[in-house]
């Protein structure tokens, strides 16, 4: 990976914002290797993404963000100015299923993904040995159906200690705490396993099967505080039919739901995901 | 296309059945250019189709079907022995919306489908000079906001007058009465703009858009009495992102609402598709 | 269709040009609907298109274009502003087949495809009517097999009366004369029947067929001297299996064709095509 | 996984013979669970492929097989009764690269793919501690550049010593001798990744950046002495676009190299594929 800084933008639309912002990047010899614009014309906001080489600027970060910071002021900009040197730190929840995580910890062993895994955190024990063979520490916390709220609050306070950039829900089938869901706002992904708002809620490959779909799917979304509703950033499906049986269903829903979760995770990581209202930009 | 007999059936499974049919196909010198079985585990249901070369077989279609009625009979069977030389009449019915009907009347033009189309009937005449260009007679059938009844029926006496095999709703806005969905259960095709069961009803494209999906669909399926709720016979999907706005989705969806439509027509008039209560078996 | 212009830019890579750029159309009171970057780092090479309210700019196309060429001139940019209220002239070449004429007619009629069709040319007289039926004039010019000059001729000749901005092979099956492929380089667009570079040249469904694969294509391209080896534009594909017979290659194959041309035809008019040596740049 | 038989057919076509193994099979009072034909027009042959519940059979499988072998003798038919709870023994051969083999582990352990994995080869150390925590046998075996024979021999003897049914190559970058290409013919699949027959040999992924491909893809294939010329299992391809570097290419296709494979290999050891000539037949 190459060292660069990515300015992440979003404002209320305007005449030259581009302008402002790119100037400012040349002002300071930034080579951009690329950027992206998005004008939504329904809610009249701006979002930019540029992606600048590291060596090329004439000062460090801090300094960057000194100097933009009045820009951003003037254009009332949400925004940040991301090393990609310094990686997230993503905090997997798990159940007992295996494929999301095992995709993921993979992809992370292998390079492809560029973060950090600093823990997973779990309510069963059977993925243990998995996660400890990639060198990842494992955090077993059991949930007692009676009385679910002690086990929230561990799991709140590990994600804090090991201080999560983002968390991921890696087929977690717990619901999350509201208190939860606002700490990450925004950097909280969920794989939920249909094609939503198709099957909100459980067991969406029985519905689906019941309902004879010739597709199913798989959507990867930021985690608000109502089930299966947040902001969608990325859906796949697969072709179905007759011939499957239900099992077959979540059979080949597994390949979807990896790969959904996989490409969410990636974008989210690179700062390619924009939030506005219910929606997302993607900038991939 | 070959001439060929279509030997069509649904029944509860047991052991034997392929090979009481075979056996009787077989027994008339029937060639089969393509056979096709589903057992269906959780109704205990069978389904079978059997294409056999016409000129194969040592009696003709009624020889053939009062010979085989007595297994039929035995193995309580739902069947048809279709003639393919007997070509459907399938009446469309549209509104103002012009890509679906334009495709499939190209197709049937070209000669891709075989089919007969012996009327289009709509509530608006924008299409008459398109429908009749192909020779293909065009009723235009006033509705009355105020009082729709006379046109429904004025429609149901039509597609009777036109002895429609098959009922196609090219982007028929229009709801569809229950006698009318009765009349031709299993027999008449919709195209929904959406992926059901997301977005059933009004305006699906707001509605993706508004939820911010990642994929738009369309679907095709059998009309029931309940809205958007009858059994599937083909869907699919189209990527979509933030760059697109509700008038890209409308646009971007009509390339998979024509292409759904025609795949579903197609199998429809092929005999490839077999329903069992809210599903359908696609021998395609 | 809003009423825009389009500056579209591509350059040697330096530090400065989207600023540059940008500052330019924002000094012109310039709002920018849509753009679009790319650096080609093996090229060092930059595109740029911006999309830009006709009603926000200070002054006319004539006055930006005298206003912008220093800076084209600065950064040694080919470059073009374009009005997108003058319609391009396409004119569409084909041979009998009518799939992607009947597609890309009817998306022109509807409004889909914001263009002007001057006129079809033809070397059979089949199609005579569909095209005449939508109000465009068809020129049938005869090929002689023994001596092709005088109708390739004919053809370029009637091409350049016509006015084309942009010429289209519908599947027009004949070779194009290396002169006529010079004075519409990256103005023609071809479809070709197979995922290129696969099945080169003649027969590329019996060739699929014959090598068994799973998935059949089509390929849109400019046209250059060399046969099938122009910029790639657009392709797809669509699933097969061995149930499929040749002709089914064929049926099948047509549906991505037209879907592959219409798609390549769109993102040309609205010039979001660039060429880089024998690659495209395609800002959808 | 249900207990079953599957007896897998193909002979030359004539009229009768899904009656005669159907009545077989009836008469033995076997329980179709899935049943499969396909008549091949062109090479006037016939495919079938039965699946029976064992619990339905009046005798076990040697009994079966010896009751069928007239049947098989008088129709000239290629055919087996493979026993669904012998599974097959999968080696798999691999050079550096992790995803392939990683998938497939992953499948494997998770109880998605029904076979055994005796043992992994590879002529490089780096996946020994991923393919031993799933308690598979490593084999390292190293490759001498300037004398391979020795070592094309061990892996021979290694393959021989651990009974492969079946061997994968998952990525393995070395050319296949043809002494065990014909050892295993039918039985060998390799993953190339290209969508075949394009880029045919080494580095696909650059030629298909060279070419400017819009699509890019991966094949899985039986191996012959023809290097990427078997007969074709499973195919599939992802979108690219400018926007993406060769080493894009290169990450974005190892999805669709893991999936392809692990698709027909499942195939595979289900008995889901059969050869004529260099094509496949896939009862999928």
């Amino acid at each position: 990976m190459d060292h660069t800084y990515r300015l992440v933008i979003s404002c209320p639309d305007r005449v030259g914002i581009v302008a402002r912002v790119s100037q400012f990047v040349a002002d300071q010899g930034g080579w951009l290797t690329e950027a992206n614009y998005h004008a939504d014309a329904d809610n009249n906001w701006f979002f930019m993404r540029n992606e600048i080489r590291a060596d090329s600027l004439r000062m460090g970060a801090e300094a960057v963000r000194d100097a933009f910071a009045p820009i951003a002021q003037e254009y009332e900009m949400a925004w940040e100015l991301v090393d990609s040197s310094v990686k997230r730190k993503v905090v997997i929840l798990a159940s007992h299923a295996s494929h999301c995580i095992a995709d993921i910890l993979h992809r992370w062993h292998s390079g492809e993904l560029d973060c950090d895994i600093p823990c997973v955190i779990s309510n069963h024990e059977n993925l243990r040995s998995m996660v400890e063979w990639h060198g990842i520490p494992f955090e077993y916390v059991k949930i007692d159906p009676e009385n679910k709220m002690p086990a929230h609050t561990k799991i709140m306070e590990l994600t804090a200690e090991y201080q999560a950039d983002c968390v991921v829900l890696a087929r977690y089938m717990q619901i999350i705490q509201p208190e939860f869901c606002r700490a990450y706002s925004g950097r909280m992904i969920n794989i939920h396993h249909s094609f939503l708002p198709s099957f909100i809620g459980a067991n969406p490959y029985q519905k689906a099967f019941d309902r004879g779909v010739k597709l199913i799917g798989a959507t990867s979304h930021y985690v608000t505080e109502q089930l299966d509703e947040g902001p969608i950033i990325e859906q796949d499906v697969i072709r179905v039919s007759h011939r499957h049986s239900k099992d077959d269903l979540v059979r080949l829903g597994k390949d979807v739901e990896k790969s959904v979760l996989a490409r969410a995770l990636r974008n989210h990581i690179e700062d390619r995901v924009l939030v506005l209202g219910n929606k997302t930009v993607v900038f991939d």
